[in-house]
């Protein structure tokens, strides 16, 4: 069946979420916000591409960091209202250079860090 | 530092996004929605509870369906509004019996499903 991304579902803003995952690890790097425009742009690049709500433009992953995100696989899922993105991360996913943004664990009612940012 | 749940960001409706990941495969298994209340739940039961957003009313994973998710660590990412569930996961986590509801993928512009429902 061909994909139509228009028969994802949106929310009242147009936007789904799109977890991304390295191809590799299977780590959970991120999780941030895609509109229908952000779908296509992603499958016909192969380049990740998400719809950035504070600046309201798309927000072409490593665009400017360099730390971009190659599309391995797209997926979604049975209700059709959030996409998982396989991909091969360059450098860190996090603006703040941590490979992965979800560093912070609650272990024993306590914030820990999990991980440092990456070097250079 | 003692983790507080209302410093994380819940959006309009009250609700966070949390994406369940299994604690062995790494597989990203879903993704359902937490209000304050759910995390509390969560973090006090070690039994993983969305807030289902059609029913209005908690949803303690696997209550009718045996299909419990444990929780192994609890994640949240840099911006505070999305959270990791780290769990083990009795059976399928997808509604559909499948191991996870990211069966579909898309694949030069067709839809391919990954997955088969579990046996039994």
């Amino acid at each position: 069946m061909n994909f139509d991304p228009s028969s994802l579902k949106y929310n009242e803003a147009g936007l789904i979420p799109a977890i991304a995952q390295d191809h590799e690890s299977g780590e959970v790097l991120m999780m941030a916000w895609m509109n229908i425009e952000a779908v296509q742009k992603t499958l016909e690049t192969g380049r990740v591409t998400y719809w950035s709500r504070s600046r309201k433009s798309f927000w072409i992953k490593g665009e400017t960091s360099g730390h971009i995100q190659e599309l391995v696989d797209f997926r979604f899922d049975c209700d059709r209202d959030c996409l998982l993105v396989v991909i091969k991360q360059t450098g860190a996913a996090c603006h703040t250079n941590r490979r992965s943004c979800f560093y912070t664990a609650v272990r024993d009612g306590t914030e820990e860090e999990l991980m440092e940012p990456m070097e250079g």
